[in-house]
């Protein structure tokens, strides 16, 4: 017998390749009725081009076909803004007031962990005059899309990717941008970018506490804020800036990650603490949350974050942090 | 016989107390007249509140006794707007596009290094959400001044500062503005703030390309910018959007500074490139102008920083960033 669950199912094989991603997880599937043996299929077109549609169409029928033999299938096209369909759990903002300190990286290593862990992530790289994300993430190609909504790009492991970056023409082109462009294309990539079905999407902030991490508070839902910083009392300062911040924006802060804690040097076995002692205590108690995990630096991953495989990369970071996130946004 | 240079080298002993400062570097000498043994002084108000004004002529006329005994002197005082006052040489801009990189840094340690050289210099931090240059310098205060304009904060080896931190209740408050309200502030520490005569102004730009830099740009009569990068490819990508926004508004590049180099570890006497191989000559060539120096990641630096000790720092920079830069700015 023929049920919506069977059908739905076999859906999820259907890939939209520009996406590189299921129609289901995409949240194309809008609705499903069984008359006997005949299927139809509402589809959203939403960031679909007629192409697409058209390739789609025979998809879902040899999809259904493959569930069940014999069946005929018809697909209705229906309109939805890419608002209407994302579903998103949490909406986590990764901040520090301060330049450098490794928001980016945090960023994604959180979206990686999460994702290892079969949470569904995605990034949105809110920092539009200096985006990292897709360079770490080895991803130069342009979002597919149509004028309905845009389509965001699926790094190796699945990590849903949208930056400005994969917008402009060469990846060192400025974009010089006064604040209410700049929260404009904020805005955009929440409301008109088709992120569908996630668990988790990272917001990566750009520095201070001006316009952009003030758009990204006040326009999206943002039920977690985590909290980057160097061990440096200088950038610690500045951090409780952005700590201040988020505590006046009412926006519960989650945690606090500390990044170039301390660097491994292998030829003497030693751990040197080159911007100063570990301020976890302190910053955990400034922000009134705990301490998510320390990051070294590390060579190595400087390296795999130049060749845009930040992905390849294993540490005790990357399986602890997904877990805390989950425990801390499940209530 | 008093002349008037007799007079005016008089003066230079008369210092404004809120500001270290004599008022003849404040340029608040407007003018000086002398009718056989009669000095008459024009001095500017500007910034001086009438405790202070009472107090600086009674030490003007000392002055001028000392400088020939039986000299009667009476002081006048006028109005001028802070811009009508300031001459100030060259202003260079550090900037980055990316964070973190250390252009707070590169600006402490050029102005010290212009200061060293017998250079009078001042910073002013434009990074109005994450100012890092009072501590730095060890600087809390706040500065002085009255309704026709602002001091700015003389550091221990006389280099002119002003802040947005100078002016915080306290030095974690968040400073949560847009762009507009950020420009303001920028605009307002070149116009109201009495600068005086300085051979250099080094303004210390946030990341970015947005409102403050392109404030900055479009406000100030910037002669050269500055470009700070740190050897990762990353880094390298974004900074390279700063040079295209100078590029783009006209603005000369005078040099670039690679940060956080290499780290010398001295148990095994050996230079560790943690974030990668220099990008010296990728650099200069993208930005084309002079590789200024390389400075080392150092433990005692960032100790030195944290303490608001920086002027107590030495180093080949040190030595070699500031003739660089007279050499570049002597047309």
């Amino acid at each position: 017998m023929l049920t919506k669950e069977t059908v739905e199912k076999s859906l999820e094989s259907v890939i939209v390749p520009a996406a590189a991603r299921a129609i289901t997880g995409l949240n194309l599937v809008r609705d499903i009725e069984i008359d006997d043996k005949m299927v139809s299929v509402k589809l959203a077109k939403t960031a679909l081009n007629e192409g697409t549609q058209q390739w789609l169409e025979e998809k879902v029928i040899e999809a259904v076909q493959k569930a069940e033999k014999g069946v005929k299938t018809t697909v209705e096209y229906v309109e939805a803004t890419p608002a209407e369909l994302n579903q998103i759990g949490n909406v986590l903002a990764v901040m520090s007031g301060k330049g450098g300190v490794g928001k980016s990286l945090v960023a994604g290593l959180t979206a990686i962990s999460l994702n290892r862990l079969g949470k569904t992530a995605g990034i949105l790289d809110a920092d539009i005059t200096g985006p990292s994300i897709p360079k770490m993430f080895g991803i130069s190609g342009g979002p597919g899309g149509s004028e309905s909504g845009i389509l965001p790009v699926s790094s190796k492991s699945g990590i849903e990717l949208m930056s400005i970056n994969l917008l402009l023409p060469s990846e060192d082109e400025a974009v010089i941008w006064r604040g209410p462009l700049i929260a404009r294309a904020i805005t955009q990539f929440w409301e008109e970018v088709l992120w569908g079905k996630l668990d988790y999407l990272v917001v990566d902030l750009p520095p201070g506490t001006a316009d952009a991490p003030l758009t990204v508070m006040q326009t999206l839902p943002v039920s977690g804020v985590i909290v980057v910083y160097t061990p440096q009392d200088l950038t610690a300062m500045i951090v409780k800036k952005a700590v201040r911040m988020a505590q006046k924006m009412d926006k519960p802060i989650i945690g606090v990650v500390e990044n170039m804690s301390y660097l491994y040097v292998e030829e003497i076995d030693k751990k040197i603490e080159l911007f100063g002692k570990s301020q976890g205590d302190e910053m955990a108690k400034a922000a009134n949350a705990p301490l998510l995990g320390k990051l070294p630096i590390d060579p190595n991953l400087a390296k795999l974050c130049d060749a845009g495989s930040i992905e390849g990369y294993d540490s005790e970071f990357i399986d602890s942090v997904g877990k805390a996130i989950i425990k801390a946004t499940q209530k």
